[in-house]
């Protein structure tokens, strides 16, 4: 069926985000939640003996007959969302209709919903970062020992490997990786605690019988498979929303600061990986080695976007005024759905960039043959002090060596610093020629080498600890 | 035609924004934008004797036949969404399709098209931003010696007038309109510069033409309506998005003030003011007179999703790195359409708020009654003094008067204060009875009332430069 | 000695803020830290062999004598302010100053005594935020049962009481304080890992000695009593200072919530709390019972600063390109400390205001009789119904009731609406009169008293996993 | 005299931004114009009958005494800082003390003095902006010809030259300079409306006098060379704020990307321009070339700041209730002056920059006989289907012949691609040898040349309407 091209689509609808993800914030799953929780609530309200097992039964039957197009009509004629639905899914039980929503109010049943659905979010994230850090783990494994430049200041500094690079990236998921963890286990739902917390409208419907509200709350909520916060005003508290953003955020931070490190490498003049591209996607015409990075492109921009929602949640949190003010309310239904799924579209571009980068082992030697002398002169200098020469005369004469060295570089010759040294006498004065050359082919990566093996080791324990996505990644426009 | 309900759809493709603010967004819109632009470079290029008229006359026949499904066919294979519109509509032109285009970049059409779209958005927002001035000028006329409390720090302080607040209201978007309009002469486009701004391939075209780049440039722009930017990179500078989102998030704080104010002034407590309500929207079933602010809290809510998106324009303004990098495309997909789109409605809320208004007269006078005795004693002490009096004893008695009185109104009576003050031989020493009362029948609004007189003709001179949009406002979901 | 008015002083300098925290983030303690940290490694180093027992002694002596004037004069001069502290250092231990920083780069320096600092600040935030909950928790078990009206959109909705309402404040900051203690822990430094974070310079140096770089930093680390990230760039991951701000941020917020929560509740109008005011502190001259809640303000501006830092971090973090760059350099001398600050400032604040406050008993019952009658109306009418009356017929006659008893309540008088019950056949018929006053005097507060005592309970669980700060407040300006 | 280093010290207060600045916002100056404000006030309510001559004398004659020391004292005490000052300026002035302040509120001195702060503020920006803009012109003549590579996507796409670079960036602060010429003229003062902006109090003084408060502050601002706004409530519209803050920011984004520029052109791999570095500021002693782009970094980093800013702003402006709430003063006095003082230090780092930036021609021409060769082959392409090839065989022609080029420029010789297509018979057969050399020859830079020339000329007059800074800028820390 062809959508409507007249009016905004959002690029959620269909650019951007798997469909996992955009049926997740759909209106047939909200609704699909809405009568979830619904159904929790009238089952534990049948336990404590309010609703009849055939009234039950009924309810439970047309638990998943939502009918979008029906609720919106009444919506309009009664502006509120959940009650338009409550309304269809009462009309569709029959007589049964009438115990849906008992002592509830509306928030009893958005907000646990909202909780069951933040927390699957967060889980499908934590399943892609899995991803992706399993990815990373390959590239450690694999360029463990590819040793390459480091830049710092974007200038060429001492070198490091690729493997060590990717170490990094990591590093930084792993750390997301475990606050999405935690958020994911203290995600709650508001329970059902009614109009402002108190639970006053369960405890009235429930007298005399053989449960209390807070017991009735647990039997709905174990049912959901979700904890409830111990007390609350009309709704959670939406430091949650702050928290489940900021963790999102964080991971969007991760991600933009990898395709940035891509995007300065793919850069001609650096040229050290490659984009994978897809069979039909031409690069230039003029220019066949141009690949615009587009992807990781795409990537630190959704990032951006997903960085700048936090502090609506954050005003939405410190503005909410005494047992809850509606502001929260419109901005909600933006930007809990844009950050999972401009996070999630962000995840499946990192992970194809992981997972199918071509690395130019060529290039990036070439790289490091013409800089990483320079930053041996350092070691060099540290061993003409060990024998006795004047440090500051020493150093002003391997700057010297350098400047020319630097010179040839820049006419696009190879660096002749080693060749300037073994020449000189100054140096062979003290270091036999052999020593220099080998003083010049070190790699002068430190442990670089040897903290891949051991935080491949890391990796593999983090792991053992999350479930991983293993959905074939499907590309969007 | 039934919408997708299993996949994502943003709140503004049904829920908030104009249907014509909506259609300004769509996939058809913005397509048809892009076929204008490359009308318009045709027919330049027709002028140069590049393109023939017969060539010309097939591609302005098929300008409006956008064909969305096709075009998007088409994306999924090129991955890239110009191109894909491109081809389609070349694909209608038959032969003349291939004198679309010529040398040009992809965002000399995008980026003109954009801006011809910030444009018509803005002067749309501003047509409601005149119209919620015209409402808020009926209110100052109407409301202009209405004498109520002015609160500061939430506390009732001096007394002011309904109207006199309205003045407020007002000031805050008469400055809005006047960077509105600057902003929309501003918005300019890229033009036609080519890959890097220095119109090289339209240079090459144009070789032994009797036009050269600049000219076909001016011809194409003229025939667009709009200023090109003197000169560009690949793409217009993106701080215009910048400056048009803060111009927008500053409509959103004005308006969120206002809401806010009115979200206090109906809380019981206060009750000084009522939204306006629909038929069918019944407040409380148990509390009739119970009126939840709805409208005045989303339009608090969308306000605040505006007022977070200039800091995303202003990344990708700063991180755009030489002659342009694509971090900035995936996210203006989102904040350009959503920023105008959340204003959009909330100005709609807005003008409905100014314009149903109750305002609760008897309430008001009874709170006025009740504190603005309090705001008078320093009247008082004043004329004491001048009598001879001591400033810091009177001060002190005057003190434990008042607090006799907060006393009665902290009971639910009336203010007795003037009461306490006609019988208190100290104070009627000096002040006989009758200029006493006088003193306490005032409305101490000072020049209230003449400034709302005064600011009702400012806001006609403003209105006389503004469109009002006289749009019916037809209330969403 | 006074300090130079002629030039910009931050008012963390000395208007806002506690003496410890200013301390803290003092050049002095800055560079104290940084010496702490070249003395660890310089310890490390003599046990490697690297450094003799007479030279680190030398070290070890000088280690607290920080001399900021004279590494200003060296900075002027270098441009470098870590190696400006290090010649100052360095000079003041004569020969052993060579033994310094060897192998060492500025970051392995200042990211540890970076991580050492944020550290401290998170904890002494913590204390606050315990003590905090401790006066939260003194009122939700003074005040459990304090009757009161809680209110939705800022209209009265059913009752809760004030002590519960205390539950929801504290329920914010346990989770705060669950989040800040997750950081603590997971602040870690960079360890040494020189200019790229390999460890070349110091495998260089330890070759042929007893220990290898992981094994010296190791040492080095535990001296300070600090880990190390495993990996590292040049700088320990920026998202931690991401984290970091985030976090105080999510406190800010809690504490925004609070306070404005007690803005409203101080409004005349409601005036159901009072915050606590200094002897000297008169408020308005003419309004005795006028007391501008500027405590609150205050904490509500500076928790809205404190919220708009982590975006600073992020894009820190985000665009941090490979093994580190310097964009972050600058505006971590301001939002790191700042943000601590400003938060611990609005923390004195707020436990100020805690346990200070005055809870207007009266006022706070008073309300209570005039708002909850309507509430109870929904009992009455489910009550009705039960006893066979048609919904909607007994709904249209309770709201006639409701609409009758809200005039009285306008003209201020007590609400009439028990009254006019009893004196109603329609209800009386079904309804015993003893009965219906039983229905009326019911406090309607469901489960809040219970769940005041069990959340104590939950509190001092959490409080004894907490250090709570016990120093005396200072008022600030 | 020695600063207290054992407390906190904003880097605003000595490493970072101009005297000039961080005079304008000390305590001194502060006061000055408090005392400025009030002098004013009296001076205008002497024309209307209130102070006597001989009094107005007193209180002029002790306009500059400002005692910090002594005012802070008091405020400790009445812990109001503005209050503080009125007391020890009227104790100063002996009688005629008494005449101060008259009718006034706080906020009448305070938002007055704010705005003549502000508007200054922004005046210094403006004049750094402009001597910015002169750097540029400068540059644009200079280099205006000097052809270089453009890069898009951060690959190298076609020619442009490094004075059409710099168009650009003046046309991003072109624009700044007339938003903030603007906002200079919108910057109006509270004028002198009292406590809630209806004037009561100057009304109530002025009874029976030859003027009216409306009268009265128009001398009174005439006097002080500020508009009034034509209506307030306690406070002047708090938008200002936003607006000034977001120009602030616009200005900070045009510098970031300018930086961000530069620091890509230093590294190594790029190497066409060096910043200017000290005589004592050493690079890299191991790689004498290596030049750490740290001004340019300090630059984004402090614009990253600045632009994190008027979220607070707009903060303040959206949450102010009624007739102002005081949850904007706390963080007022850390934003406004942090926002300019941070620019301005951004802003003379970028005319460091611009003034002293190496351009270093040899590699930039390098570079482009490197990558252009690739750029003019859709020129050679164009030609030949002129000649009648066809596109699809002769573009997968020029594409092998560009690949094999490639391989030579990444084995670091010179690009063949022009040699190449001398000696390949399929071209040469359509095009002659010497006009292929002429092909190759071409810059290919289109109207960047001419358009230098042209924005040269509006930049003269874009900087005849704006005052230049000639300050020297003296370098800070």
């Amino acid at each position: 069926m062809e959508p409507d091209y007249s009016r905004y689509a959002s690029v959620f609808s269909w650019r951007y985000a798997s469909p996992e993800m955009r049926a997740l914030f759909s209106e047939r799953e909200n609704r699909l939640r809405w009568r979830k929780v619904w159904v929790a609530l009238a089952k534990a309200q049948h336990k404590a003996g309010l609703v009849s097992a055939k009234e039950f039964a009924q309810l439970e039957k047309h638990a998943l007959d939502v009918d979008v197009g029906k609720a919106h009509e009444i919506e309009k004629r009664i502006k509120h969302d959940l009650m338009a639905e409550l309304k269809t899914f009462a009309g569709q039980a029959g007589a049964a209709g009438g115990r849906l929503h008992l002592g509830a109010t509306s928030m009893d049943i958005e907000d646990n919903a909202d909780a069951l659905r933040s927390r699957k979010a967060l889980r499908m994230i934590r399943q892609k970062v899995a991803r992706l850090l399993q990815a990373y783990r390959k590239r450690v494994v694999l360029h463990k020992d590819v040793r390459c430049m480091a830049l710092t200041h974007l200038q060429t500094a001492e070198p490091t490997t690729v493997g060590y690079r990717f170490c990094n990236y990591a590093q930084d998921i792993v750390m997301d990786l475990g606050y999405l963890k935690n958020l994911e286990n203290d995600v709650r739902g508001k329970g059902f605690k009614g109009a402002v917390g108190t639970s006053a409208s369960y405890e009235e419907l429930l007298k005399g019988k053989n449960m209390n509200a807070e017991e009735m709350e647990r039997e709905a909520m174990n049912d959901l498979g979700l904890k409830a916060f111990e007390v609350s005003t009309q709704v959670y508290p939406r430091k949650v929303d702050y928290l489940v953003l900021s963790a999102l955020a964080s991971v969007a931070a991760s991600l933009h600061k990898f395709a940035l490190d891509l995007r300065v490498l793919q850069s001609p003049y650096v040229f050290e990986v490659m984009e994978p591209f897809a069979e039909m996607q031409v690069g230039s015409s003029a220019m066949p080695f141009k690949r615009n990075p587009v992807k990781a492109e795409r990537l630190c921009s959704l990032a951006r976007y997903v960085g700048a929602l936090p502090p609506v949640a954050w005003e939405n949190t410190a503005n909410s005024i005494l047992e809850r003010t509606l502001d929260d309310s419109a901005n909600r239904r933006i930007i809990l759905p844009e950050a999972f799924m401009a996070l999630d579209e962000a995840l499946m571009v990192a992970i194809g960039l992981a997972e199918g980068l071509r690395i130019n082992r060529k290039v990036i030697e070439k790289n490091f043959r013409t800089y990483a002398p320079f930053a041996l002169t350092e070691a060099l200098l540290m061993r003409l002090v060990e024998h006795g020469e004047d440090r500051q005369k020493m150093h002003e004469h391997l700057r010297s060596l350098s400047l020319k060295a630097w010179q040839s570089v820049q006419d696009g010759k190879p660096n002749p610093l080693e060749q300037l040294a073994v020449e000189d006498k100054k140096i062979t004065r003290h270091i036999p020629v052999k020593e220099l050359k080998k003083l010049f082919a070190q790699d002068h990566v430190g442990l670089a080498v040897h903290k891949c093996a051991k935080y491949a080791k890391i990796m593999d324990e983090v792991l053992s600890k999350h479930p991983v996505s293993s959905k074939r990644l499907e590309a969007n426009f």
